[in-house]
């Protein structure tokens, strides 16, 4: 395996895509063995590319035969670390926060929400599933008490930043964002924004140049 | 400005954030210029690269005095087809689709959901914020009616490729799918995948190689 510096973004953030396709093949459609022609063109990616991207961890799948599905699938989930869940606090249960509880494929992707916090008296003892919604002051204790090094923010923008230094000072590593704003952690804290109004615009993007095009300006 | 073909995808991607920052100085910060380093700084990327990005689309800013962020706002939202609001039709309206109709920051980046729809009848007729919900047996008809070219789908895994097949023979150009599953649709047609499970593996990566390299492995 080539040390983790000289291993590219694109290809870490194509491991995933990997995986949750391996998982289905491995899962529901039993399916043995793949190439990575196949791999790639469930999803759009070139089989030079899938080849490329495994062969920073190791040598995988045999030339001519292809990749056992099952075998491909433990050895990524190991790289991505979702071969074990890592539990999670969520901070805000509004329709976001529900929505994310709710999202079945966290698990696969070794994620699990474990508890969820709001500060409205109106939530806090609600349940959403199975989650009974706790008082957000109980958040240092929950952390600490469980060792919880994943946090996720989905409470409005102006709470989102104190929510933060909070996880933090109680020991959260890596806080998936959904308040669309950038928040401010120490360096060995790891945050990734999931801004979804920025997501959209590629498309907009996409959709006005066609329209100029249409019009030929 | 260059041919669009010539501007790499990485600065495509980062102009809904340099859009979004100079938007929130010109209208909540009332900053009237604004240096490439001061707007990297805000950003996390280097000014040399904001310089980069923008030069593709023009000549902006004066050197050593700085871009007028009113302007450049207006240019870079030109640029992303943001200066107006593209209605979209979004199909799903459960937890995601409400926390989607309520996105405050939807309207600010050229996109505004005009018609939420669901095949519930629970849901039918039930109101979030001011849009009613409606049949989704009226989709085809409320899209060609209105002229509409974005769809979101928030509906379940299982439903979603047959409502991305109504959306495209609509005429619908491009899908934001938060559904967790490729979408098959026509050459002509854009879509975004917002794979929510997909997001949070690069945090689980770096904690598992965090924990990793703690243990000495």
């Amino acid at each position: 395996m080539k040390s983790r510096e000289n291993i590219p973004k694109a290809t870490i953030e194509r491991l995933p895509l990997y995986y949750r396709c391996l998982d289905k093949m491995d899962t529901f459609e039993e399916v043995e063995v793949v190439s990575s022609k196949d791999l790639g063109g469930k999803l759009g990616i070139p089989s030079t590319q899938v080849r490329k991207d495994l062969s920073y961890y190791g040598e995988f799948g045999r030339r001519g035969v292809g990749y056992n599905v099952n075998e491909l699938k433990t050895s990524v989930g190991k790289i991505l670390g979702v071969d074990r869940i890592w539990p999670a606090v969520l901070a805000g249960a509004g329709h976001l926060g529900h929505a994310l509880v709710n999202y079945k494929t966290f698990t696969t992707m070794g994620f699990e929400i474990t508890h969820v916090l709001d500060n409205d008296s109106t939530k806090i003892g609600t349940k959403i599933n199975e989650r009974q919604v706790e008082d957000i002051k109980k958040m240092e204790a929950i952390i600490k008490e469980n060792e919880i090094k994943l946090g996720v923010i989905s409470v409005p923008t102006e709470a989102a930043q104190d929510v933060a230094d909070q996880m933090v000072a109680a020991g959260i590593k890596a806080i998936w964002n959904f308040a669309p704003t950038r928040l401010y952690v120490p360096d060995d804290v790891d945050v990734k924004n999931e801004d979804l109004a920025v997501g959209i615009v590629s498309l907009i993007y996409n959709l006005s140049w066609q329209e100029m095009e249409a019009k030929g300006e």
